[in-house]
């Protein structure tokens, strides 16, 4: 039976990452179950379920971050989804990698920016913001 | 002459980091004057005073980053004081740590943790927010 | 009260970590308890006691992904510290940061025999292996 | 004439990494011979050939720095093969690269099994463990 | 009007990137065409110009660093083209890049080389050197 | 007996790193004596004596990659004492280092000065160019 934590962080993966996290957690199914089980628990049942930030403020510390480390473009993706989910404009998103230049080069935020386009183009499709 | 972005970016970075980022530039000072130059031009100048990003948004990304990069602490703690000067709370910046252990892992959360110990207990000295 | 993963991984941590371990949280009681809590329960609480993998080869992986990072110092000797309880010998220890400078280069490795050289040191003292 | 140095790795890289490291060596030789050479003399004559760690020990240790550093999935893919070759199971496989979602963060585990994915279909089809 | 910087920039980009540089830029116009003029006024047009140090030893620190960064292969690739369009020899850059097997590992300089194999090819098409 | 490569590679070492690599070698001594040999035959005996590269474009290329990845502040230090030993002015080590602000970051740049500026120092002291 799935525990508290579990049913609490799926719930929320749903809110902030959509479809996109779903989609995480399937390719996981057959090789690594528990990876998936523990990526709800953990980051979205203890974590994002936290009052202490708001989610708004998660999904631009997530974008930065991944933008800064610029080995996780899979990752970035979702969490531009996200953030673009939970309110943050596309202006918004374009000045946070922008912003990475200065901490982490013009390299990384020229990959982020390519991250970005990527997901525009596929929410421009399915006519979301 | 100082250029219009010098004179811009001074004063923001006045703004924003306040003493802990005059001291980087006077470190520079005898080596690097230059280094200086562009540290004030290009990331205060021309980033920190666009109009597209709160400047509270724009420190949870800087501490996000730095964080999740793990190996510029000199400029994670100028950032944490940053945050708290422009409004983010204790509480927020502890939560935006806590985050990166999802993100870039359990060593760099802890480590990003130990920088906000010691510029907290450098701010109640001099009883700061 | 604490959950049956908290106790779980309290138990696991002081068998693997020791000592270090606990200098870890008792430095987060007073910032970030919740980060303790989280390091307790999930790498301690949900990952280490699986039975996958035996803790040697788990202290293995985590002692040699620490060197090649390269950014995490002090969790470095907390883990060269733990692989040494759980039955790692030195000269293995040795050999696995060594084996780094193929994969890291030849700093991350020289870094880490540093690590090594301070664990092994303390250890001196107190008579451990 | 091969070193001694050369002969050595050459018959160590065929044990551990098979095929998949006679195509990285084929791959470098009409632009880098000797980056060749010293990817077989260096690292197999003179690492892997040591007494002083097992290879499954040190395939272990490969496959978690490999995962943590997130930028090398090439060589990541050639390892998680090795580690299977000289006796690692797919489960433990699994186990190591769901650790480093605590030492390196969730995406370097998600990425890492993604190319576990991979190595495990390409060996389903060749009847490998 | 474009500033005096992005003028200045502008002239050195074409000298030393050629046409992978202005495609960067082109790929930049419709979603963060500023990210785009900084990269001609900060890098190239407060960099590159500066007399202290000559266009081929700046090449030369790019692809060193940007291989041993291993998360930037686009950006890697550019600065390979850049590297020969100022003066750097193939076998120089086939050294360069072999030479951070020693600082950032051998995965690193292993991807390095595909890198500069697909811009030799490319080049070998256009009959550059 | 030292191999040929181990002879050849010492004497490259104290041509190009001085005091300072043989500092690094005394400490491995008795803790990792191979990977000391290892330090020397390879990085030493087997690269830097190709011809291939002048020292001064390989030391270059060093310290532009270790101020990059920005976790190997003793081993910058080595290889600033290498360049300026090699002929590099200071005035080209500083301006190798501001660069890596645009590939690496501001941060990666500030910590690369901090290294110069202490090794600038201990070589005023010995009164060194």
């Amino acid at each position: 039976m799935p525990s508290e934590r579990y049913n609490r962080g799926w719930e929320k993966l749903k809110e902030v990452d959509g479809e996109a996290g779903e989609k995480v957690l399937a390719s996981l199914e057959d090789i690594a179950p528990d990876l998936g089980r523990f990526t709800i628990e953990f980051p979205f049942g203890d974590i994002y379920t936290r009052p202490d930030l708001d989610l708004r403020s998660r999904e631009i510390a997530v974008v930065a971050a991944l933008t800064a480390l610029g080995n996780a473009a899979p990752q970035l993706r979702v969490h531009i989804h996200a953030a673009l989910n939970v309110g943050v404009t596309r202006k918004e998103v374009v000045e946070i990698i922008t912003m990475m230049a200065v901490y982490a080069g013009f390299p990384a935020a020229l990959n982020g920016m390519a991250a970005a386009k990527e997901v525009f183009a596929e929410r421009d499709k399915k006519g979301l913001s």
